[in-house]
């Protein structure tokens, strides 16, 4: 056998189809999944209506770490359906204040060796532990946790070979940020970085954490790194030695690319307003007055992110017009912090001590004043993302931070008059697993009702593909129409994720705020309908809604120039057919209110690429294709994925 | 000189005008404001239209406890607001995170023999140090900080004589409560409750802040305590002794009408939705399914209050299906609390710890879940307070909170198999203000520029009201409009209370939703409007947004059948005329798009109580009448308190 990365050992051991050869798509088990309250819902509604009785994977975790502020029933309700799910469906459950999933799950449930998926992007933090973790959309975590493969395009392996050792005022994160120099926001798409050299010597396995989880801002599909002593390490100080096992590069492992980074040669960086890859010298941009500084997130979650900003302040104050808030990880972390006696500094020095979770780094809470620069350890500084339209966010180290909180500027911290604290971690930790519930016996889950507040609908029954299918045109877009424009975020209409009925009423509300009403007196006439779009459909964010919302309004065929990867295949996965134009003048035969036929269509379908619609009493026909797998044919006409699962138990 | 009773002599100490005899209007000279952030950022905004140059009492504090979550740039931009504005006027600042206005005012900055206004109706709260401290509307807390003095009606004093000793397991909560229990929510109204008696000795004086501050629950003007050798040893352990004087009752002094609470007899207590009168014995409801326990907030902000559930759960564990909601009154208590390594216990517990403020207690978050029951140690428990609509929320001790967070259930702290805990207080207190800080010096005050965020705007000028006035009705109203109508609070109103531009487009919007254009319409026409109502107008909230958003658009006549108090009252203060018909059938002479006219204005108010109004075009007069002291007179004829305040610098 030839000697193997990381990587390739992790993908190999658990290939169920496909080859490894980059780009060829592979299907690989999964052992573990992730989902937290903000996409967990929708998932555990899709569990329900796959009929799936127990999670088939090794484990499986919901968290409950992003909606914390609860200003009126709705979070509240979810986390109690979340449990209730949890409970009906065999996972294991994080009360909501328990903490930060990637942190939490690394401490007390990750396994070196397995590989995990999970709804959240950041899901590649577990990396550190040496796992194949991996954030995707919701429905495929769902889809693993009923037991199926996890397909994705085999990667390129980009092997990062560490080698030095961090000066003093420089940690995990500036090496994660120097990676975003270099590489930018877009330089990991298609790729794993895995990291091996001497240089990991010096990374404890939560420095590993900092630098895996910002994978995502590089646009990995994930980060590796080896499960080594280090690892062994830290499981050790976590009570679970037992779950360790080695996983290290075989002698001359080879990767896809190299790439050199001496630890030695970093200085404190900092990503300026309003993207993680604008990444910058802290000196090139220090003075700049500080409006904020935030220790937090899962981009630096660790005990040593919180005590080495503690040392700093010890028997100091921040700067009165600063804002100091810490954001601790875990409940676990505070009481280690409280232990060492490292919080009682933080909150002497003027620090604003919020509840264990996500909180600002999701924007929930803690938005910056109109125009001041907040400086975060948190992972990303996109525009608005604090909560604040006009925001102005940076990214940097706690060290940078804390420095900045004690002068009221922007500072590097090796220019504070001040010896680099020693760090110790706590001869004895904390260990707290009491708010991490495991799933019931099978017998026990099996009696849980789901707990479903005035605002948690059930999904509705999805119909198999009509044959032939008739569908009234309702909506004709132009080029460029992103998932935002068919179903938005933002306050008005998020708190409504767990409701189909009710979200649906915003779809393409933004382009033709007539849309919502019209499909659905056509539906209740028992007809469906079709969209008609032009170039890049259904682009940016990946959310599920935007295909789920538009086919419980009767969509069932979007007929485009070319359509966005991701919203492809969520219109696929529930049950929308996705045909292009085979000639793109075929987008200018087609007006709102064209029927359009598509006889034969399942056999049109298999047999080949290419299909032809006809418009009805125009007597004219449209010329189509689709780009459908045998295995998406099948799902397509049962109606979708969690159809088609249900069909396979 | 007659025996006085504490109360006769706080008011006789500071009487500038009228009889101390209960029903006449008497005024007080204010020694102290207190001001929060979700009622301060107007009051800040009418001491600029003032044009006040400096505060004029001893002590004026700007807490902000109330907006703390910051999801947009709102709160955050009115936190600088008003840090900026407490530096420009002379203000304390206390900043966001530094902990609750009434517990921390009373640490660091009441003292015994003043008196205070407060624009927050728990103001009360203070009275715990022998202070005269009562909640009053905004407006009313700036004239104090202009000097001016404070104008209420003498009321009665009753005195609470307290005998006894609280057994275990039942503590100061449970005095309001039973005070509640008998009296019930308006129990209070016109009087001041003033306590004293034996029993006292058993209270500290934190203790009877928690009884003080409710004194808002039983509608009181103000709770009283004696300054005594307790309220001694409170400050001294602040480092404050130099701050104390004695103030107690005379010997034989008398009350309007003695009531007798033995302590000893007290057991524990609940208040049940929706109400803090819906007073039961624990044990008459235990059992009931609980959601939540949550320990915080002004009504229970000691450190005993949060050392007796620490010291509860020392070692256990909270049921797993309970939220057990720990919101620490300020960075000082937390600071105690880390320092006895109680912090530690609550955590361990299973406990939500929050930021330091009132959080939950005014609906910033912890909302319960749908129908599920929360045990709060807060105030309040009307509907909808908790931010879920459907709630079912119960008042209750820390020690009741707790014990129910352990089982549960609803459950008196007696029926658990456990000792009373032995409270002891930190030996040597942690005394923090650092986040407390003091006003500039004149010189440097006078070069603060306000900072004001997009959303803040300064107060209109206010225009003398015309002579002769002519006004056209906008609109016509029934009976008992609240001002709820006339100025709707909610989520979707009250983020805009410092744009009174914006916040004026919701005026009338409940009965009228054409009102507040076409008021627009008329004013820029060049012309002024007027409303006309029935009976008890302006009934409800005293909120003053609803008088000064009308006046916005034009408003400067409101007539009607008759007023309701408070809302009279406000008009006046922002030069909006308020007339009552001679004859009640006046009020069917009169139709929308009438135009009223008022010749010779000022000589008729000045002249007599009536006034004749002519209705343009249609020979037809009104016959009107007034209710308005020469001050007020003076006051609308500049229109309004801030011109008025404004002419006689």
């Amino acid at each position: 056998m030839m000697a193997r990365n990381v990587t390739q050992k992790l993908i190999g051991d658990h290939l169920v189809s496909g080859e490894m050869k980059t780009g060829e798509e592979i299907g690989i088990r999964i052992d573990q999944t992730l989902t937290q309250d903000a996409t967990g819902t929708l998932v555990m509604l899709e569990l329900e209506a796959m009929g799936l009785d127990r999670v088939k994977t090794e484990i499986s975790a919901q968290y409950v770490d992003h909606n914390l502020l609860q200003e009126d029933h709705k979070n509240a309700d979810d986390h109690l359906f979340l449990q209730s799910a949890a409970q009906r469906f065999g996972l294991w459950f994080s009360r909501p204040g328990n903490g930060v999933s990637h942190p939490v799950h690394m401490q007390h449930l990750g396994k070196p060796g397995k590989t995990m998926v999970g709804s959240d992007s950041h899901t590649c933090a577990n990396g550190s532990l040496g796992m194949l973790a991996i954030g995707s959309g919701g429905l495929e975590v769902a889809m693993a946790m009923a037991g199926e493969p996890f397909y994705i395009k085999m990667p390129e392996v980009w092997g990062v070979r560490l080698t030095g050792k961090l000066p003093e005022w420089v940690s995990a994160k500036d090496v994660i940020l120097e990676m975003l120099r270099r590489y930018g926001v877009s330089g990991g798409v298609g790729k794993v970085f895995e990291y091996h050299g001497p240089g990991l010597d010096s990374l404890s396995a939560m420095d590993r954490h900092v630098i895996a989880n910002m994978g995502a801002e590089l646009g990995c599909t994930t980060t590796v790194f080896p499960s080594d002593d280090e690892v062994r390490r830290f499981l050790y100080r976590q009570g679970r030695e037992a779950d360790w096992v080695s996983l290290l590069p075989d002698e001359g492992a080879e990767y896809d690319r190299v790439v050199e980074l001496d630890l030695t040669q970093l200085e404190p960086l900092i990503a300026l307003p309003d993207s993680p890859g604008n990444v910058v010298p802290v000196r090139e941009v220090a003075g700049r007055p500080v409006y904020q500084s935030y220790i937090g997130s899962s981009a630096n979650p660790g005990y040593r992110d919180f005590a080495i900003a503690a040392k700093m302040v010890k028997g100091r104050q921040v700067v009165d017009t600063v804002s100091f808030d810490i954001n601790p990880t875990s409940r676990q972390l505070l009481e280690n912090l409280m232990q060492e006696g490292l919080l009682f500094d933080l909150i002497q020095s003027g620090a604003r001590l919020h509840q264990a979770g996500c909180n600002g780094c999701i924007g929930m809470g803690q938005a910056p004043a109109t125009g001041r620069n907040s400086l975060r350890t948190v992972p990303r500084n996109f525009p608005g993302r604090s909560g604040t339209v006009e925001d102005s966010v940076y990214l940097c180290s706690p060290e940078t931070a804390t420095a900045s909180a004690l002068t009221g500027k922007i500072t590097d911290p090796r220019d504070l008059d001040m010896d680099y604290p020693v760090l110790d971690e706590p001869k004895k930790p904390v260990i707290n697993t009491q708010m991490l519930m495991e799933p019931p016996s099978p017998e026990e889950s099996r009696k849980v009702q789901l707990v479903k507040g005035p605002n948690i609908s059930t999904i509705h029954e999805l119909e198999p593909l009509a044959d032939p299918l008739e569908v009234e045109v309702l909506l004709k877009v132009g080029d460029d129409i992103s998932t935002d424009e068919i179903l938005p975020a933002g306050a008005h209409v998020l708190p409504f994720r767990s409701n189909i009925p009710r979200i649906s009423e915003f779809a393409f509300g933004i382009v033709d705020d007539s849309y919502a009403k019209r499909a659905m007196e056509t539906y209740d006439q028992g007809r469906r309908h079709a969209v008609v779009g032009g170039e890049n459909y259904g682009q940016g964010s990946s959310r599920e809604h935007a295909a789920l919302a538009p086919q419980y309004l009767g969509l069932r065929l979007v007929v485009a120039k070319s359509f966005a990867r991701i919203h492809w295949q969520n219109l696929i996965n529930f049950g929308v057919l996705p045909l292009t134009f085979d000639d793109p003048e075929g987008y200018d035969q087609l007006e709102q209110g064209d029927v359009l036929i598509l006889p034969h269509l399942q056999k049109s379908i298999e047999q080949g690429r290419k299909l032809t619609a006809e418009v009805k009493g125009r007597n004219q026909t449209v010329a189509l294709k689709h780009d459908l797998s045998p295995r998406q044919i099948d799902v397509i006409q049962a109606g979708g994925l969690i159809n088609w699962v249900r069909q396979r138990q």
